[in-house]
């Protein structure tokens, strides 16, 4: 509870970053920038900024970046890089779903290591290509999925993992958005554009965008494995080539059962990821929007609200937090700690040591193929009028 | 937003009012009674309490009752007073389930108002019987979804018809408990074993005793009418005789999609009943267990708090109201507004008069076929693996 | 947290009330009366509506009390109803300030027991005489200082007392509000003209209206005797001729220190009263306006969220619950509270019985004269810019 | 409310940075640092982390500063950087309170920009002292008041400043916390020791630490200037030698009224900061636990709810955001913002540029002055037995 003295480690050198998309006009790419950063074991020097190349360029001055680091395709970026002798350790995909693959194959034939963001890829004969390809070339992948980075979804992960629940029963997670409430693709905005066309996208909107992170989420805290789902996708918006709303019903091996609903069009939610879990003895829940508490309600007992860095939390949540109790770390923190924990991952490669087991948490490409098998699954039970589809 | 005076209508005399259920060890009962109390409308004059004679006579030496109209049987009961000239004006049904439909038949046709608690039957059929007898007798028919009568559900009515959502697309309700985490049935608790018990609580149990309420707060709310439904319904607890929760996929007339989740085994929640509505530029939220806020987000604009009693609510909420706003007002008086209401029908018939048109907003006969509609198709899905069932 | 069967109690036969004020236009009668009805120990037989004879005689009509018992005056009223044999057992005086002390006296001269809504009376000397006039008569009197009748303010009580927090720090109470943020009086609205003129409401405003209630529940909860208090008292609204806001520094012996905010011009406060309670080993946190959550916090742990009804409350908070958790009571349920417990009081002494220990805890007069004391302690610390003024 | 793509603004190189404190065992200099890096304006290339050479030594290396720019003192170390032709643009001093004078005037002296954590001294000359030799220096100054930094912060400065509360009458402002709630300098723990030490804090302990962080914010957002001040000053645990509460009354000029209250000893409470904001027409209220959220009540309206990155935002509350709505930010992206709009000021004059103005909302040395002039007249106060004390 008390305010803590820092511990500083003996710091190893920056990992040298590069970068594929994020250039102007993007947004993910300014939040993996800021998450590199806050933990300061990257530096960003090279990057293919946009498939645009003078774009790569100037994007490439506006964040200090040397100007023959500047690349005009991720191709020539992996090439070039890979035959340098600073080349970067690292490269990071965070361009539209449909990039990921041919990116994160060019980087990984190229020997350097990947962080790529979700979903993993748009098909699943790609993602399990790309799995392979991992296990051969024997490189590090990372697949941001910010989420699993918040201290208090850690929290979860091992209070679920050590039983505090009992068996599980019931797993609730929905993710609602209303930003896409009307036809915003019609206007040109360069989110919209992307992420609501299937050659971009995949073949799934909310789905995609949304429904993966609370998938991945509840495969993070729990480890429960998919038996069937039956999908109920639907697009609300007319003229809109992919789903803005999915309710899915998910049966897992063991016979948990689950709900998810995925929606870019219920308005007054923002980013208003949540998720519950209940056992026979006891119940968690915990939203993005706040994500400094998670509720625990054992079964007959007064629920307790558990605080990022307050009493009672176990290492992986501890491990994960920069500041005091209520002092509010939010979604740059949690994507940071995807970073922070990759870095470890590599620098203790580099140290030929082993790497804090904290820092394994990050999830991988299996975690992407498995999310992208979710799609396929759902997209399946949806043309089939939500059948259930066994996993 | 003041504090505004009272206005004393002009008062007709109290309804004689006679319970069927509700004897001591009863839950439902003593909530009734205290309804009906709250606006003065009635005097509790008969009863048969219980099926236990004896019960039913020291409870009705309890609740004031004169022994000479506490009764051994509903039947007896609903014969004697119809032929007393002070009888009861109207009767009240509050036992378990199965015994809905032979008590309000039997008052029926003795002439009797009747208010029932919900669900109205245990099967479609006596549903629909009943509701021909209610036709064809012409009496009124109180069913207690006591949710509709809090007053910022009413709000949330209003203004859903009123096209302040626009054309709705998404709707949730979920309606957790936790009580029933373990087998309380095989410990005798009389709550636990009639709920569970099929032939007391019908094929149903936590679609039954709560996602009918979730089902009709929809109804009520929106007045979409269902086209198909997918529902899996699940056993948590071994040896249980009815499912301990139920999802539920709903597809409305028009393209609306909804959601409904009942659990009596989510650890932490008590009656954690709460609904969302979206609409294509609006959305709605309310939770019962903090029934004094409604949360109106317009697509684009900020969210309003709209309060109970507070700025901007319409005549059928400010009809609902008895304290200012920041004074909470809860179950009871939710409760209560159902009694008031129907109060008002009948004193208006007796004084042959219309009634006040916000009073017809109770629900009646023809919802409670409308909600064993709902369980059964719900029943019909569940044992078809899930399988769409047309309304 | 399971759903508990009724225990129906042996019935005596209802208390006859009478009542003075509270006739058409006033507020707070027609709570008092739903609150005299919800537990069903009273009948309302008898009544002063008004200090307007033809407005207390249709104020009785449209409260089903006879003609021959609405009286013009309520020294009339005490005279009469004296003297029958059916007299009221109990009256409840729901009129101005000013009103109360005449009121009483002439109830308790007449040998009838009183309910009196606060403050007790305007200036201390009366408060001192009718407390005196109680002793003397042995009567029994009930000061509805209806916050002490929430079941989880009960509970705070008990764990205060058995040293849940350690000893008492620091007591911060806040009762904003904002319906008077401009000059209401001006527009003739009854609740407010009475409420910011001395002559019916004594020399406060704010401070007599709110600020008595945060000061009575810390003195209900704690017991702490204060030491002494400094105020700054203010009028916001020009023209306005008691304060609208109030800031009170206590210190109380022992050595506690208390805040107490009153306000009726703090937009967006209906009745925001909260308090919070922090000792050495723990801190207790409630609100009014959602008063099914108390938050306990014991140093070092994890807060807990104890909820009305559910795990681990104590004896006088279940003893004052009528429903089960996550079914909200309120401001009317915690009124009738201060009822119920009267009517036992009242009960026992006419079976010449020892009452339930759980019913002694309603406020009586002594409650009444230290009420009175902070405001005139106040007034005067307001009066010498702030002093602390010995209690 | 839709994703918004980056603009990446043409950038300047990046400011040297030099920080004095902040060593192992420290807890804000890490702070400091994150804020530093997420922009990424500043490089950390020199620093005196720490009074023990060692110390300070060993904290560079961990902090991959060269070896030859860790300083044995910070006097050194400004006489050193001043000399380089790469000296740093700017330090930052992250001591204790005591340090803050003594390291700031070493740097100011020899021609370094400075920011410093606050209070700005230990006393009231020093203060003077130092805002004198600024603007002889003519050198630029930032107090890291870093509420101030919130985007919402600066929503409630441009809302009340235009006026949508009208004018301004009631303003409540706490921050408690509970670390230091048994004697915890006791154990030897750092960041205890030296907040209690009169020596190191100055003679104040909760009311500088947390006090200044509320007088401070209520004189951004509002511009209010305080007429007196009345303090009740407390120690609650034995031993300790600066006060662990405090409350504090104030009197603005112009007829506002304030409460401050500063806790170091409520439990439940880890940095529970929060203000509320009264005038005629409307109210405000933000908290730091949850800082993404700013709840706006318009008098007779309905209450908004205001989020970060949403609509309706005004240009300064959108010009600190770095995430979609939704997407929480917190405690160090607040820090951020204030060195974001410093090194927009450094940067302009290093341009020969008008800096954008909405990077002149950190505070200044001026704001320094005023805060601890708050701390003098209230322990005045608390030595007269809380009488006013003119400001």
């Amino acid at each position: 509870m008390a305010i803590e003295g820092e511990k500083l480690k003996s710091a190893p050198r920056r990992l040298r970053l590069g970068m594929v998309g994020g250039g102007e006009g993007a947004f993910i790419g300014g939040v993996h920038r800021i998450a590199s950063r806050i933990d300061d074991r990257y530096e960003l020097v090279a990057g293919a900024f946009s498939s645009d190349p003078a774009l790569s360029r100037s994007s490439a001055a506006g964040l200090l970046v040397a100007p023959e680091r500047a690349y005009d395709s991720f191709a020539e970026m992996a090439k070039r890089e890979a035959a340098r002798r600073d080349g970067i350790d690292v490269v990071t995909i965070v361009t539209p779903n449909h990039v990921h693959f041919p990116a994160a194959r060019a980087f990984l034939e190229a020997g350097i290591h990947v962080i790529c963001d979700k979903p993993l890829t748009t098909n699943l004969t790609d993602a399990e290509a790309l799995a392979a390809l991992v296990e051969k070339t024997g490189l590090e992948f990372c697949l941001t999925h910010n989420y699993t980075g918040y201290p208090l979804v850690r929290q979860a992960r091992d209070m679920v993992r050590a039983g505090a629940l009992g068996e599980l029963r019931v797993i609730q997670a929905e993710y609602p958005q209303d930003w896409l409430s009307t036809k915003l693709e019609a206007s040109g905005q360069k989110q919209a554009l992307w992420r609501t066309d299937p050659a971009q996208s995949g073949p799934v909107g909310s789905l995609g965008d949304l429904g993966t992170h609370a998938y991945n989420l509840i495969r993070f805290v729990t480890g429960l494995e998919p038996e069937a789902i039956a999908a109920d996708l639907h697009r609300f918006v007319e003229g809109r080539r992919v789903d803005d709303n999915a309710h899915v019903m998910v049966r897992f091996k063991g016979g948990a059962r689950g709900l998810i609903w995925a929606s870019q069009c219920a308005p007054g939610n923002a980013n208003a990821f949540k998720v519950r879990f209940y056992g026979g003895i006891g119940g968690l829940e915990w939203a993005q929007e706040n994500p400094n508490l998670l509720i625990h309600s054992p079964l007959g007992e007064q629920p307790r609200i558990l605080t990022r860095g307050g009493a009672g939390l176990g290492a992986a949540a501890n491990a994960a937090t920069r500041t005091p109790p209520g002092h509010p770390e939010g979604y740059l923190e949690g994507f940071a700690q995807l970073y922070r924990d990759f870095a470890e991952r590599l620098t203790a490669r580099i140290e030929k040591r082993k790497p804090d087991p904290m820092a394994l948490l990050t999830p991988g490409v299996a975690d992407g193929v498995d999310g992208v098998r979710f799609l396929a699954r759902a997209v399946e039970s949806g043309m089939n009028n939500s059948a259930w589809v066994a996993f």
